[in-house]
Order: C-alpha cells, then sequence, then structure tokens
C-alpha cells in the first residue's frame, strides 16, 4: 500500500464527462489498495468566468474579496468530483483548504503556505476514505480565504504530499508528460521519463509552462517524488525525483521506469530538455556614463518600480569609452513601468536613450551533465550559427545556458539544438489533449 | 443612527447590473448614517444549475458535499456584492456563514442554528464597514459546511438582526411588501403596512411564499422587527412587529407607517389577508373499522414514512356505524409514501379502500381579530357558497380559518372572499418584479 496525492487541473475536469473520468482513475487508484487524497483544481472555465464577472462590477477589486469569489471555483469542482467517486461505491469526502489545514500568510491572490496541519485528510485517509481537498487556496491566521497565485493547485498537492509523508504526487495535466521540448514545436520531442528536481526548476523558471516553480521548489524542498502525467491516457508520465521510487509503487510504474530512476543517480544526462520563453521584452539604456555605481542606480529604479530583470548585459562601444550600453530582459507585463520609471529618472542617469524591443525569445538548454562537460555551450553556439541564428545576450547557471533571439528566430532555434543535441525522438511521442489548468 | 441587516434574494442580484443597483441601495443607507449588515442570497439560477451539474453525476449525492457544493453560490454572490459596495466607496467586506459565527447542528441540507457568534460581524460595523454576509449556510461543531434549507437566507438574516440586536431586518424582494391576497390572483389586493408575527406565521404556514415560516418563527421568538420590500422600487413595504418602531428609524419610515404600527396595539384587524396553497393532495382511507385505536395507528403509520398531516377530518356514514372514512391532507411530494405505507399495512388496518385526490385548493384566512369576532366563519362560509364553491375539510386556530376547496375553485374562492371581506384596494397596487429567491 502507497500514500498517492493525485493533482487534476482545470482541463482534466473541465465537464461532467471528463468529472467521471477522473472519479474513475481516483476509484481505482484506491480499488487497487493504495490511500488516495485528490487535489483539484476549478473546472475548466470557472475562474476566467469568475474573473469576467468581477471585472463587470469593478476594476478595482479588493484582494480579500477576489480570493473568496475565486476560492468559490474549486468548492464547487472538489464537491461535484467528491459525489462522483461515491458515486462509484468507494467512499470519499471534500474539504476546503481550510478544512485541510492549509494555513497561509495573508497576501491576498498569492499567499504563501506556512503551515500544513491536514488533520482531517490524514483522519480521513486512516478511515479508508479518498480525501478530496480544494487546490489553490488556504485560510489566514484571521480566518479569511486566501489563494496561492498561479501554480496554486500543484503546491496544495505537494505541500499535502510533504505534510503527509506521501510516497508520490502525481500531477495529472493534458499532455503524457514533461518532453525533450515543447510538442509544439518541435515534433520529435521525447518524453522524459526521469528528470531531476533541478533540472525541472531551472526549466520551469525558462519557460517550461508543465509545472509551476513553486510546486517544484515545495517537491525538492520536501523530497517529494512528483510523477506528471496525463488525465486523458493510461501512460506512464514522467518522473521528478532525486531519490528512487518507494518499491511498493511496482504496481503503479513499469519495472523500466524505477530502473531508469536508479540509474539516474549513478548517471546524469548531459541534456534533459530545452525550455522557450516569450513573455520577455528587452530595453536598452543606451548612453549611460560610464562611472562607478551608474548601472547598480539604474536597477535599483527598476526594482523600485517592482520590476524583476532577468538577464543583463552590460556593454561598453570601443569607439567610446565614456558611455556604457546596459541591456536587460524582463516580463513583458511590466516593461511599460520599468520604462516609465527609467524615463522619470532620465535626469539624474544622464542616460542618451531608452530602446524598447518586445520582439524576443529566450531559448534554455538545461542537464544536468552540464556541470561536467565543458563542451556544452560551443555545441549550442555551433548550432545556432550554422542555422543562421544570431546570439543576442547570454545567461547561464550550473546546469543551464540561456541565449536570447529575435522572437522570429524562436522556433527555428529550439529545432536545431534540439536535434544537434540528438534529442529527437524516432517517432512523435507526444500528444495534447486539451487545454491547460492552474 | 440605526443598525439595519438587509437581506437580498436571488432575483434581487440575479444579475450584475441588479447587484450593482442593490450595492447603491446598501451604499445609500450607509452613507445615511445607519450601521448595514447585508445577507445575500447566491444570484439568479446558480443554485439550480449546480444542482443539475450534481444531477448529471449521482442520483445519491451525499448531504455533505451537496452542502458545500451549493454553499458556493452565496460565497460568489457575497464577494461579487462586496466589490460592488467598494466600488462606490463605501468599505464592506464579505463573510461566509462560518466567518459571520452562524453555528448550526450537522443537518446537511436543513440545519438548525444552534449560536450565533458573530464577533466579526460586529467589529466590522463597529469599525464603520458595510459587513455582507452569505445567507443560506453555517458550519457544524465538526467544522463543516451546512446549509439551513429552504427560506434560509431569511433566517440567517433575522438570526444576524437578533444577535446583532438590530434596529430593523428588511428582507428584499420582488414585490412590494405582503398584500391581502396574491395580486396574480387579485388585482385589486392591497398591500399591508403592518402585520403582527402571529398573523405572518399563519399566512406564511399556509402557502403565503413571501416569508419563510422559519425565518417569521425566529422574528417572533427575538422579537425582530422586520420591514419586506421590493429591491426594484422605493417604496415602503410591510412592517411586521409587535413593538412600535424604533423612532430613530423615523427617517427610513414614512410616518403614516409608524403611527399605523402605533395603532395597531390598540385595535387589531379583523383580517389582514388570504393566503391560499396549491401544494397539498388530499388522501381518504375509506371503511375503516370504526374501533378505538384505529385512527391512531393510520397516523402512526404515515408519520412513520416521514409525512407531515395538515388537516384530518373523519366521517361516520350514517347508513353503516361500523366504518369510518379518515380523510387528511398532506404535502405532494409525500403522498406517494404515505399511499405506499398505507397499502403496505391494509392487512392490520382492514380498511377497504384508498382514494388519492391531488386536485384541491386550500384557502386560509388570517386576521388577529378574529379571536373578539364571532361572525367571520359565517360570512366566510357564506361568501363561498353565494361564489357556489364546495367546501371540503375545514380547520381553525385562533386566527385562522382554513378550508378546502377544488383546484379548479381555488382562485374564485380567493376572489370571492377578498370581496365579502373588504379587503379591495380601490386601484391595483400591486407590481411583481422579477422571479423569487431562496
Amino acid at each position: 500500500m502507497a500514500l498517492i496525492v493525485q493533482k487534476y487541473g482545470g482541463s482534466s475536469v473541465a465537464d461532467v464527462e471528463a468529472m467521471k473520468r477522473v472519479a474513475a482513475r481516483v476509484a481505482e487508484t484506491r480499488n487497487a489498495g493504495h490511500q488516495v487524497v485528490v487535489v483539484v483544481s476549478a473546472m475548466g472555465d470557472t475562474t476566467d468566468d469568475l474573473l469576467d464577472t468581477a471585472s463587470q462590477i469593478t476594476t478595482n477589486a479588493p484582494d480579500r474579496e477576489m480570493d473568496i469569489l475565486l476560492s468559490a471555483g474549486e468548492r464547487i469542482s472538489m464537491s461535484l468530483l467528491s459525489m462522483a467517486v461515491n458515486e462509484l461505491g468507494v467512499p470519499a469526502q471534500a474539504y476546503t483548504g481550510a478544512q485541510a489545514g492549509i494555513r497561509t500568510d495573508s497576501h491576498f491572490g498569492r499567499a504563501q503556505i506556512i503551515g500544513m496541519v491536514p488533520e482531517r485528510i490524514a483522519r480521513a485517509i486512516r478511515d479508508g476514505q479518498v480525501a478530496i481537498v480544494a487546490g489553490f487556496q488556504g485560510i489566514s491566521k484571521d480566518e479569511d480565504v486566501t489563494t496561492l497565485g498561479r501554480g496554486g493547485s500543484d503546491t496544495t498537492a505537494v505541500a499535502l504530499a510533504a505534510a503527509l509523508h506521501a510516497d508520490v504526487c502525481e500531477i495529472y495535466t493534458d499532455v503524457d508528460g514533461l518532453f525533450s521540448a515543447d510538442p509544439r514545436i518541435v515534433p520529435r520531442a521525447h518524453r522524459l521519463r526521469t528528470i531531476s528536481q533541478e533540472e525541472t526548476l531551472e526549466l520551469a523558471a525558462h519557460g517550461a509552462k508543465i509545472l509551476h516553480l513553486r510546486a517544484v521548489e515545495f517537491a525538492r524542498r520536501y523530497d517529494v517524488p512528483l510523477h506528471v502525467r496525463s488525465s486523458f491516457s493510461e501512460k506512464e508520465g514522467t518522473w521528478i525525483s532525486n531519490r528512487p521510487a518507494n518499491p511498493e509503487l511496482a504496481g503503479l510504474v513499469p519495472e523500466a521506469a524505477l530502473a531508469h530512476n536508479q540509474e539516474e543517480l549513478v548517471e546524469e544526462p548531459l541534456i534533459s530538455g530545452i525550455a522557450h520563453d516569450r513573455s520577455q521584452d528587452k530595453i536598452t539604456v543606451r548612453g549611460v556614463p560610464n562611472e562607478p555605481g551608474k548601472a547598480a542606480r539604474i536597477f535599483e529604479i527598476v526594482a523600485e518600480a517592482g520590476v524583476n530583470i532577468d538577464m543583463i548585459v552590460q556593454n561598453i562601444p570601443v569607439a567610446d569609452q565614456t558611455r556604457a550600453n546596459l541591456t536587460f530582459t524582463l516580463p513583458a507585463g511590466d516593461a511599460q513601468r520599468a520604462l516609465d520609471a527609467l524615463e522619470a529618472a532620465r535626469g539624474e542617469l544622464a542616460f542618451q536613450e531608452l530602446r524598447y524591443n518586445p520582439d524576443i525569445g529566450k531559448l534554455s538548454l538545461v542537464g544536468a551533465g552540464m556541470r561536467t562537460n565543458p563542451g556544452v555551450s560551443a555545441k549550442l553556439f555551433g548550432a545556432l550559427s550554422e542555422a543562421g541564428i544570431n546570439i543576442d545576450l547570454i545567461s547561464t547557471s550550473e546546469i543551464r545556458i540561456s541565449v536570447v533571439t529575435r522572437l522570429e528566430d524562436l522556433d527555428r532555434a529550439v529545432q536545431a539544438v534540439h536535434t544537434a543535441f540528438g534529442l529527437d525522438s524516432t517517432e512523435s511521442e507526444a500528444v495534447v489533449y486539451g487545454g491547460s489548468g492552474r
């Protein structure tokens, strides 16, 4: 017997039929002798519909009320799913975030989990019940409903899995797992059977949308094995774990995956996957006086505007070494704020020109084996050069190299690099089944 | 300054426009210097939509899950209404039943309030906020969400008004108050300016749908003045109270109404209104052996089947005094259960025949002045006889006479009696604005 936490996103419970399919899977897992905790998102478009109604009332909704409003979506889906599981003869009960003991701070809309007290959930599964928990929500010390922000249901699931010492946290979505690149861009992308938490973090942080960064961070911190898979098929998905899987899971996990998982501890893959990101813009501050402290001041001003900068390059023209150009990338939604703040400080900063370019793309190559293999960047730049693609900014971590290209070159860049590193599978593996949840 | 609890039903918040209209009224009351607590039902068809979705999943939903599901409707409406009030510059916060301290027993779907601890609400209004509370829901000692059943939002409002010692509980609906009869049947029905709690109880118990019986019982027990009025107009509605209104309310209440209210204490009206009820059926058990205990046994069996009987007549034919006929009325939804239970006990009861008639109507004449005026029943029967309408069963209380007629005669009966007792107004007063809430 294993304790399994299953998380189903909005697309997995988009309508009554999908809900029944999920219930059947939950019942099947339970009937195989496992303890099951289910975390569920709001059905399909529920959240967007609620946001839309609110926007007809006000453009300035109090955060507290918005959180109570949005939390209704998961309460609806959790109670319907519980009914559907009971209908199959498997005892189940639904629990709100508060009832599941998910304690958060009071930052409405992006609350952080500060404590997990899942007493009722522990009791329910001990009593042989399936516990169905509303994702995305918690309760503050003032007893107000909070929501966890983007990726909140993934985070709920991983946090519950950690608190309950679950053997695995299964993240159900509308694709078969993590792929070596986005299958919509690289049809020959292959499904990853296993990947380390660090690599997943890098992929998630640099544009891969399959799992939310916060949930992966949580999984790493508390060492929760994740299994990302599709709710629309029975296929094995991708295991994200730094430790051997529980042998009790043998019935659930094909032996090959377990073997591969063990193996991974011995030899790390050179390259796991390629993430891409279209959501960043680029700002260049040209002709900044080349004096100590000027660059720091620019980033201070941008930070005070609440903008997170990603990549940075400083470049001093050979022709005039008294002036520098500073280029950085940032989330597209923050660009106007950053531009306004810089323009307002033009007198102080004494720069000559602000340039703004929204048409950039970022490609990130991620692999734990990079640590010990110095040839990776040469191979990357070679492949891009051969494809006639110019590189703009570059940044690296121990297990990642990211480059910025023109937006129109991004897809081609991903394809070229995928092929160059021998990641193409012999056949098209990827199927995308539906929309995408939260 | 007065403390005013306002309850808005589903039709008053059916859509965004209606919600904004309600918000404007709330803001206006607050800006007039009063403390305001608002209780709100689910928007329009939300509850029916949720029930419909659940019915696609199971015909046998666990009561606990059904309550969590349905409670989402009020959470949505309360948070949207709070946003709308804030949008008008009036500070407001929304509270779930649990947050408002509405403690109930664990009878899901029909929970009874067992305690009121509205600390957060008291604090909110003390701090100058409008408190907006989800109607229809509470929380059990096990911290499960419960719903209060039919009329639940009215009950929430009256219970809050009682616990907070409010000066008045305003029940907003889609008609202008209580009328001397249903205006759809009697166009000349007049709006009641005041009516006693006892009379309202009788009207509500015997078919008048404007206010739920439980809420009126609560109002009587804790002496909460009710004001039933329309959210679609500015007209004065109907005051339900046994005591003079708070003079502080003078700004809210036309002087005429206050005067009338005082006056009422001195002289009670002969007839306040006429209720009618089409929701009952009639069962006759014919040829029951005329022995002691037989009738009691019949009603025991029906009670064991969970059926509440309303009116009863026993009738022993002159021709054969060894056998009696027992006739009773009961809610239409319970008829099959009662018939099955009686049929199953046919051997023991030794009756000759079961007759079932769903086509009956009940007319109830209510007036506190009846206590001291013996001529009322003669006048009632005279009016019906003149209109050629046969009476079947009759029952009375101190301030009510009810008669059962054929269903097809009911409307005509109500009209004839309304006229006979001089209740017709000189012009048509009633406007029905929308659907009806819960």
